[in-house]
Formats: structure tokens, sequence, C-alpha cells
């Protein structure tokens, strides 16, 4: 099973930008203990992060064939960006929503997702730690799927 | 380490109820997994389910003194009740909002949790095993908060 | 055919409450009279009146599988529970909305109804009398249902 | 006592009109049905159709002087237009507004009625059977008003 | 002259309960001193606090007959609940609204009353003594009206 | 110089139509009046009433060439017709929209006007009297226009 | 008959402020006007302006007991000031709105009265010649009322 | 194969009626053009144009039965007439939405359509040559479907 | 102790103004009454009414270090003035907002306070002896704050 | 005559996104029909796809000087870009707005354009076949400017 | 060149005023400060404060004829005062706004200006320094304007 | 010190895009403009111009380490882009927002800056002076926290 890992803007930043919110660890901190999780769960990671709408565009384009579902933290374009939900919705691959705050206790603006209705699932509040738990409940459901289409 | 697991209205219907929506498994079927994971951690549940408004009240009223965090799925409740996000500011305990289905997935008049602001984290259309999910997160964010605290 | 009557907070106070709103009738006398049309059509009428939301849900959980369609009065409970909406739509009854004022007349926070998605037919403003003609309504719908599943 | 029954625009489509939300009964169905409750309950019907918003106005002066009381279905008008209910105010007829469908459960603009507030009574999902509930209701309603008014 | 005095959901907790915005008197403080004040106004006070909005309704219900007035801090049902304000508009007592924080001057969500339109007077932001203001001010509007209907 | 008085639904009710609201005064005797203040500023007068939105819409496309100005009192359509202002600024006729009351202080569906934007001067609240003083001001506005196009 | 003509901020600036707007009169000429129209009714004119709001208190205050019924063009300040407004109404003397421009044809923040709910008529868009049609509705207003209380 | 082409309000007076705007072709020689097409993609016009709501809906009921699809321009109709919407979904035909300007660059009360949801495809801007293009396109259109459904 | 009692507009009228709202009471009859409360508390009292917005601005300028608290009654102007809540908050004295009407059950505009979010407390619906009430409460926290500060 | 014909985001998945409401042709085969249907008509097309929507404002800063008409899909940025639409009134040509589906029939956040204001056309709901109409249409409007210049 | 520099309500407190927000210099020496710039610019300058809105409108009144542009600091009537901004638009002097705080980051009433439209330029957020700054936009654009005007 | 000048989308049209509301100005000369104070004030400058938005992101995540404030016109971007706030916020440099044209009085959907609430401040309206005035006001500030620091 190969599950792609996809970080929107900002993202980059962390564990530096505003570590009060964000915290202190960084993408690649995440990173890594994602891949020891991937490894207990026998599953492929491919991780990027983008800055760009029309990149992350792309590269959900690129998932066609190749991926059998996503993690999906487009920091703030989740509360905009339609292109990157139709992306989603036009690869077919069903993708886990995460956020490292509490987005619905934020700022209004912050309070909704473009994305949540192409969604399966969402995690927000738990830091780098919740794309481990995003993983696992990923890779659980695909588990069901699968054995349900036997 | 004792963790409430606090259960609103309807969620006695699990499994019958709308299974299209809710899927089959009973409120039984994920309270037995969930202590499975419990003993794994070494944590202690108290597990227990309401349908008036007041009695969830209640029963949060009872978590002071006794519980070190808590779960929380509120059903209906979620989406308008003050007095409930009330309770548990006012017993001072960290909780995660926990929801079978993607409720920013759903009606307008789901997509927003009365709760969230007071929440520290939100997992929600995982069906049942978002419980096991949110456990996990609460013994890791109380784990790190006890060795911060050290 | 079985058909439940749920009342919901403060009809228990019918006849004396506001009479120049809601009229001289107690509810004592609209159950009285509603069990001759009942013992009229042959069904078999459960009546009950409820102050408190939790006590509505629970009330409706007791019709699965004993019950075959209800009539709803639930006051001011009506414009805002969602509880109340998940419950009568997760026993799978059928159910007529029944309301002794014209709702839609009356205060902008009384023109909706939570429950109306989930109802298959409302009728308001005709006093007790309103109660009579649901009965009467759901009745044919059922027997017309039954007649087309033959 | 002489009871009004004024339909408005499409209801002439009625049997064929998207069957699927509107019924396979035609408006001549409705209004046989309904002279034989009339007749049981000795009241005269005045029975048409309109498919003009200014004819339904028309039809309404006609009422004054020559009618008791109206049953109306105003079909798309019922959402916008004030003339109508002006006409109905204007001519001092008490009313019931029908719907074949439970507009409150539809799309949001058909979830408000422009002539409720001087209504008496709003019937809604009961199909061709609702005009037959409204029928009795208003008579019903008459014959206390007369007893009163002794 | 007889007085109930009414606390919703979660002022059990009171004083321990988010001290920095509510203070760190109890209930029973507030009642305590309030007795003193009655004892000098010559009325007698019946005084309670309930965690459920059914269970308000109920002790509202319970004030026809016996009691005078009330004084209703509703706690968080204030800003929702149509049922408390229908069982007081029911019952027929002059009531005055409570509220130890200036609810005017926190979110949005809590900057309206479903009460107040049938509240005659609000009182907020003086913490408990604002009981004993409104307790005066209840007992003055009483003594006045008496003296006017003499 | 030739002025139509173009009347909407219901007002051909005025006199017996709600005369706590509109006045005991019949349209027949609005236009008495007025031809006689027409007589005095040597106008001729074109009066008219129509219940049809569309019977509006025809009787405006009749002014094109053969009226100078208009004195408009649409009624309930005021508030809603785009097809009444379009055929108004169609035919390039200026006009005065006149309303018995002051519809400013009615009922907020009321308090707009879809034909303001397109009139050159409002008059209303002084009930039938409202048509002298706007004929006044149509023809003194004329007056001008003329001088100064001389 | 005495009538206080009130006019607010900027209208001393009338004739020379946007005057493709607001024309070429002033502020002077429309008096100048109006006085020779008062004099052919037989009423006494008291006639003022004010740029500030607690001005045009104070001068409605000074009504009292002194004027009969007024004339108000309050400028700016009718989009917003609820202190006019009830400084009108609490002298309790009838008064008619007028406007030089159709205000209901202007910006969004500009076609809505603070005042129009207490007044008895608007008139508004012919200019200057507004004012003479306004006092013209006034004494015709006043003399019915005079009338009907004999 | 048979198509309508349906013209609302006002579109009578084109080439007359606010030339800047709507431009100087007639009615008549848009219909002239639009036979000419019509020849040239052998199917055969009903060309009609009404001013009234309701003879615009029976002018639809008569499409049932006779006409194949439809072009509709309701003018002002457009964006409010729920009852046009209505009728051209109870006849089943599908139909393309014409305007002559881009109404969605103008007022924002014309920025919506109320058919809409119903209409197959919009075509607006165009001015007369946008009928052509929409008869093009609906021709296309049913003879795409003619050839899937062999 | 130094109280300063600030009135706000048309607040000169009371007694006379509109007295089924506002009470017989004259303001001189309220100030009167505090003044015997004051001397029973020991406090001064600097009593003043204001038509003017910048009227008001000034009396509380003048308040700076002469003045201990406020009482504020700011009329008309609670509902919509930022610039006496910004001098309330620049010469940062704590005040109690008090109004003779209970304003949250009034009209919509009136239901907000643009003052409240400065306020330490309010009270409202007592009439003039909510001056007395507001007085009583203000003392009691000055005494609190001097003997915390201790 | 040049034309550019820009797509936005997502539309290179053509033909295999979401075919249900898409379609099956590619947006090669649009591109391959449209260029015979130019070829015909005697324009050249310059033809484009862009996932980025800084990529799209570059690429019309490149019509600028060398094309004389735009065809613009751009897809989910239709409705939120601002920059897009400046960069198309930067460069000032004439450009028409294409969707293959009706937006004005889909989810609310679809259902406006921000480019509307600066196309002079849109044509939506004609899938792949509306670039032809499009086409027509813009050299139709392109040959009568030119006829109109000369 | 003479320019008006114009201070609202509560700016006279700058220095003691909430100094975390607004800093701790005074308008005199803000005024001191740009009276030297004004000096080096070679402009002189009229500099006035006045808590009246009433006082701003006469004050801007007196600045026709003798003033050439002015820099406006509204303070809180800035968001609300169309007096104001209509006596600057009837003088006709070019002005600039500006405010100490960035406006924009505030509370959402303190988001926008009623003024906006009306001024040519605006600087908020430099403290006192945003006056020298707006000085020497003005005079550049004032020189600018005598330069293309020549 | 060091200063960023960052130019977003379609910022390099400008002198030729709509120069009307833009001017005839190119960003060239403004840049050159700038460098001319920049020399002055003894700061450098770093000035870019970017189409896309997650340039402008990756271009602000440069500036960190390298550059002390910045110079923010994000052109279309300002409007919605929460990433390049969140870029902004995210490398902690105090920035000012300046825009060509004074959008508060603008379009309503150009009247709002998603990155106004992390900016220190903002100049609107000065064309390309703004530059100008925004880096002497920067540099002022800057100067003054080091000496605050110090």
């Amino acid at each position: 099973m190969r599950i792609a890992v996809l970080n929107g803007p900002n993202l980059n930043l962390l564990g530096t930008r505003e570590p009060a919110l964000y915290g202190t660890e960084s993408l690649a901190d995440i990173e890594r203990q994602l891949r020891i999780v991937a490894k207990e769960l026998g599953v492929e990671l491919i991780f990027s992060q983008h800055n760009g709408e029309g990149d992350m565009v792309d590269a959900i384009h690129g998932f066609r064939g190749s991926v059998d579902a996503a993690l999906v933290n487009a920091g703030a374009y989740s509360h905009t960006s339609l292109a990157i939900r139709d992306a989603l919705a036009g690869v077919s691959i069903p993708f886990v929503e995460v956020h490292l705050t509490n987005i619905f206790a934020r700022e209004p603006e912050r309070r909704r997702s473009a994305l949540a209705d192409a969604a399966v699932a969402i995690i927000c509040g738990f830091g780098g730690y919740g794309y481990e738990l995003a993983l696992r409940g990923l890779v659980r459901m695909q588990a069901r799927n699968d054995a349900g289409a036997q």
C-alpha cells in the first residue's frame, strides 16, 4: 500500500514558525517519526511539501495510478482552495485531512475547510502526532475496504 | 491514568440507527475494542452514554478529581450545547472531541461544534475506530505534559 | 396499528398557559377526544408528555419495535433540537409534526422546525383539533403504504 | 357554508408533473374526492385553478360576500406573493394554507410562505389528502366560531 | 411574599469553576447572603439549582400558585432555551434575569438571552452581589404593584 | 401635458380593505379628487388599476408616445417586481412612486421598493392625498424641465 | 397652526454643495418660498438648521407646547440617529420626513431611515419643492384630524 | 425536431428599450435571423413573447407533447419566478436559458437566476446572437441524446 | 468616594415622554431619591444630563482625576456611540450601564450596547429604581476593590 | 485574428475526472474539434492549460499585443481569483467565460464568478461543445466591432 | 498652501488614554512635530480638535475658501459618521484619512470607515508619525495637481 | 538595515494597466525613485515582483535572517491570501501594507485585507508615492524600536 503525505504552504517553516501556536517539531521530525510508523504498518510513504496552490494540484495529479490513499495538510489553502479539493476528487483517492492546531477553535476564517466535503475524515489539534493517528486510521480503513471487496 | 469516555444522545442506537450513515458497529462493540486498547496503554476507562443534556453535565461534574482526561462524543448536542461546553471547561479536564461521521461534510447545522473552542483536538469520520485514535492521542498528550511538568 | 402521540415541554400547562394564544383546552381534553377518534379508526394510542429533551429521546427510543407511526408536538424543542430529530430518524418511524398555533406566523425563531426535514407532514394552527387531523392523516398514509406493499 | 378552494400555478399539471415528488393523483381526482367530503359536511365548494398571480388576486376579490372561508394552495406563488397575501387579508376571509409536499423539508426558497402570517393554519405533506384534512379543519373552526358568536 | 431563586447548569461548580471569570464565591455562599437580605425584606426564598433544561421547566411549573416572583440565572440555557422562556411565560410569574458576568461583554453567542423578552429586568456583571440587587428590585416592584392594585 | 396614474393589485378594494390601515376612501374617490386637481393644473389624466403584473407591464408599454409622466402606486408588486421597473425604464417616462401608507414604517419585506432606483421621487404615508401631492410635484418638475429645455 | 421646519447637518451648504446631486437652490431660497406657501395656508413657520445631533434634539424638545407639527429633513442623521427619533416621539408631534434626493435610489447606507417608523409620511426626490408638498400634506392632515376631533 | 423560443416581459420593447444596454436589434430581427438558422438546422421554431408570468406558465404547459426542447429568455422573471421554473420542470423539456446582457456582471438582484437549476445550459452577453448560439447548442445536444438513445 | 451619574439624550423629558414605556417619574425625582441613598452610603454624587454626544464625551473627560466610578445611562447613544465608549475607556473609570427599560426585550436596534464591552455591569428594566440598585452595586464593588488593594 | 483559449486547474484531467459530471471527452478532444472550427472561421488559436493561478496570470500577460480576444475556462479559480480577473482587465482583451457544467446549478460557492464583471459573455453547461459556441460568438463580436470601427 | 488638520473625539486625551494602544505622545506633541515639517514644506497648518460630531461638521464648513486640503483623524466618528463624510464632500476639499492604530487589525466595528469613499488616501498604524507621512503625501499630491493644471 | 519590497500579481503591468485607475508610472519608475530615498535613508532595498501566490510565499521565506522589515503590496492576493499572511507572520518580520489605490473606496471584495491583522501599518491611495511614505515610516519605526531596545 502506498500513501502520499501532502503538505501545504509554510509547513516548511515548522519548528521556527510561531512556535507557541505550532510547536517546535520540524516537518522533517514529523516525516522521520511517520516513516517509523509506516514501516511498522508495512506501507510506503511519498512525503512532499509545496508552497504553491498549483504545485499542490500538480502533485495530486501525480498520485493517480501510483498512490492508494493520502494524508493532506493543505495549510492555509485548506480554507479556500476549490482547486485542490477538485484535484483530490478528480484523482479519486481517499484522503484524510490533518491540521496541527484545532482549526475549529481558531479565527472564523480558519474554522471552515474547503476540502472537508471530499475528505473521508479529519484530525486536528494533535500537533505532529496527528499525522501518525491519521496514517493508522487510513491504513485501517483501506484494510477494511479491501476485506469488504473480496 | 483514568480517562472518561462520554457519549451523547442516540449513540445507544448505534448499529441499528441509519447504518448507511453510522455503520453497523454497536456502542458496546466500540467499548469492547476500546477496553483492549486501554489495557495495552495501561489506562483505566470510565465509559458512559446519556440522552439528556443535563445528565451529561452531571456526568462531567463527576469527573472532577477522579478523571485525568476525556474523550467526548456529544452527538447532536455537540452543535448547540453551551452547557456541556461550560461543564467541560468548568472541571478543567483536557478532552478530545470525537464524531463517527465527518461532521464538516454534512448539513450546515452540523458543520459547527459548540465544544470545539474548549477541546484540545477533534477526530471525525473514522467511525468507531476514531475512538481508538482519540484514546491514543489523549494518552500521548498527557504523557508529554507529564514529562514536561517534571 | 399502534401510534405514539408525543408531547413536549410546557404542554402539560395547556388550558392555563397563555390561553389567548394556546386556547382553554387541556392536554387531557385533547387526549380524551383523540382516543375517541382512535377507537373509530381502530388504532391504539400511546400518549405521553415530557418536559426534558433527553426524556423525549428516551421515549422515542422506546417506540422502536412497538409503534407504527407517531404524532409529535415537540413544543419549544421543535425549533432547535437536533437530538429529537435524530432519535426520530434513528428509530425509522414515520411521524407527523403538530403545533397548536401557526408557528410560521409567529416570532422568527419559531418559524423554523429542526424536525421538519425528517417529518412526513406538518399541521399547525388548528389548536387541539390538529391532533385529530394528524391522526386521520397518519392512518390514511399507513393504510396506503400497507396496500402498496401487498 | 360556502368554501372556496383556490389552486395556483402548475397544479393543473398534477398527476403528470414530477410524479416522484407530487404523486400521480390529478387535480380533478382531488376535487372529486373533496366534493364527496364536502357533501358529507354539508358545505358548498367553489373549486378553481389559476396560473397567473393577478388571476388569483381577481378570484380572491370575487370571494367577498359570497364565500365563508378558503383553502389555498398557491403553489410557487406561496413563497413570494405579497399581492395574494394582501388580497386574502383584504377580503377578510379565514383561510387554511395547503401544500402537497412538506415544503419545510425542501429547498431553502420553498421553506417560507408569504401567506403564512395571514393564514389561520397550515397543512403540508399529505398529498391530495391534505385538502380533505384542511376542509374538515376549516368547517370545524367555522362551526366553533358560529357557536361562540351566538 | 415568596420568591423563587432558580439556578441553571454548572452553577453548582461556582467557586471552583474558572474563578478568574466567575469569582471564588460558592452558590451556597450566595444563598446564605441572600437569605439574610430576604429576612431583612420579609420575604421567603425558595432556592434551587438544576443542570437539566427539563428539570428547570419542571421546577418553574411548580412555582404556579406558590410563588410571587422569581430571580432566574439560567446559566448557559439563557442563550438558547425557548422551553424555559415558555415555562416562565406559562406560569405568569414576573422574573428578573441575573448573570454573574456581564454577558453582553462576552462571546457573541452569549450576548443574547432567549429569556429577555419575557423578563421584567436584567442585572449582570455584579457577581453574586447581583442576586441581592435583583432581590431588592423584585421586592420593590411587587410592593409598587400591590400598592397600585389597591 | 398627459399624465398616467397607474394603480396595482388590490387597490380596487380600497375603502373596504383593512380600513384601519388603508383608510375609508375608495379608489374612485381618489380619482374624482385628482381629476379636479388635474383640471386646475391643466393636465390630462389616464387613470387605471390592474391586479396582474403582466397587465401593468402592458399598460406601461401603452404609455410610450402618449404620456409625458406617470404616477405609480404598484401596491404589493412595488416590493419585488423587476418587470414593472424595467417596463417603466424601458418606456423612458419620468414617474413618481406613491404609497398610501408609510411603507418604510411597516414590515421588513415592505420597506424596500424595486422601483425606487428608477423613480424620480417617492411620496408615502399621506393616504389618498398623496396622489394630489405627487401630481403637483410631477407637473412642477415637468414645467421646470420644459423651461430648462427652451 | 404652528409648524416647525427642522433641517439637519450640511443643509446650510445647499446650493454650493454637490449641485449635480442637490441642486442650486439655497436653504434660504427654500425658506423664502415656503413662507409664501405658509402665508397662503395661514400657518406660522419656525425654520431652523443645525449641524449637531444634540442641537437637533434640543430644538425638538423646544417644540413641545409651542408647535403643532413638524417637517424634518435630518440630513445624514436620518439614517442612524435613534436620539432624534426618540426626541420626536418624546414630544409627541406628528412629523413628515423630507429629503431633497430620492434616498431610496442612493447608496445602501442611505436607503434606510431611523426616523421612518415614527414619521407619518415621507417625501423625497422633489428637491426644495418637496418642502412645499410636505407642508401642504401636513396642513391637510392636521385639518382632517381637527375636523375629526370635533 | 420542434423547438420553442419563449420570451418574457419587456422583450417586445427591444430595439427601443435602453439601447445602450440592450442594443438596437428588435425581437422581430432576432426571430427573422433565428428562422434562417433553424431552416439550416432543419428544425421548426415556435416563437412567442409574453409580459405576464401566468401567460408564460400557460405557454410552457402548451409545449407538452408538441415541443422537443426550448430556449428561454424570461427577462426580469428569470431572477424571481419559481412558477416558471416549476412549469419548465413540470413539462420535462430540456431548455437553455438565454440573456441578451451578461446578467452576472449587472446589479446584484440580476446576478441570480431562479431557472438555472432546472436549465441544461446558460448563454448570456452575446445580445441577439446568443439565441443563435443557444439554438445550435440545443440541436447538438438533442442530436447526441438521440444518437445515445438508439 | 465620588460617583458621577451621567444621563444621555431625551432623559430630560422623563415623566412626560412616552409614559407607558418610560414611567411618570421625572429625572429630578430620580436624582432626589438617589441623593438620599448616596447620603446613606456616604458617597458624593455628580449628576448631569446631556443631549449631545460630544457633550457627553466632554463630561466624561472631566471625570478624570475627580471621580471614582460612574453610572451611565447614555439613552439612544448607548446603541451606537463608539465615541462615548472610548471616552469612558480613555479615562479609566469603572462604570455601570443603566437603562430604564429592559432594552434586550425591545426593537432589534436597541438590543445591543456599544458601551457594554467596557462596562463592569448592566442593570435594565427597573425604571428609576435601577439607578439606586446600580449605585449600591458600584459602591459595593469599589469597597471590595479597596479592601482587596490593601 | 488570433484567439487564446486558456484553461485552468484540473482541466488536464478531463475525460477521466468525475466523468458523470464532466463527461468523457478529453481536453485534447476539445482542442482538436476547436481547431477544425477555427480553420473554418479563419482564426488562429493559442491553446493552453495551467494548474497554477500565477501561471495563468503570466499566460494572460503574454497575450498583450499578440492576441485579439480570449476564451477562458478558469476552472475552480473562476469562483475566487481576483488576480486572474485583474490580469484579463489589465491586458484589455475581450474574453468569453466558458464552463463545461452549468455552474449556476451547482453548489453555492460555484454559483458566482470572480471574472464575470470583466467578461463580455458567459456560456456554461454545454460541455466541450460550449468552446465551439464561444469561439463562434467571439469571432462574430470581433467582426461586428471591426465593421463598426471602419 | 493651507492645510487643515482635523482631530475627532477623545484625541485630546492622547498620551494618557490607553497608552498601550495609542502610545504616550500627546496631541500637542504631534502638532509641534507637524509644524516643523509644515515649515520645511512651506505650508500653513490649521490644527484643531473637537469632541462633537456637529462641531466637526462646523469646522469643515469653515474650510471652504480658506483651506486647500485636509488631514482628518475623525476618531470614533470615522466608523459611523455620514454627516462628517458629507461635510467633507460638500466643501470639495481633498483629504487624507489618518489613524494612529491600524484600524483594519482591530475590532470588526472599527474595520470600516464611513469617510473612506470620499478620501483620496488612508494612512494608519504609524502612531503620530502617520500625520507627518500624510502631510508629505498631501503636499506632493497637490503639487502634482497644480503642475498638471498649468 | 535591509528592507524587502514585495510586489504581487499584475504589478508588472503598471503604467499600461488601466491607467485611469492605476496611473502611468511603471513599477521600474517606482523602484528607481524608491532607491533614491533608500540611499538617503541609508537602507538597502530588495525589490521583487511575483505573479504566483506560492512564489510570494517562497520569497517571504527567503527574508528570514536576511531582511529587517518589509513593504508589501500583494495586489489582488491582499484580499484573500491567508498563505501570504501566514508566511509573513511565520518569518516574524514587521511589514507595512501598501496599495496604489484607496482600496477602502473600491468594490466590496477589495475593501478588506487578509494581511491587515499581521501588518503594523497600511498606506493606500497615494499611487507610487505611497511606497516612499511607507519606506520612511518603516525606517522611523525600526529606528525607534532599536532606540527602545538599547
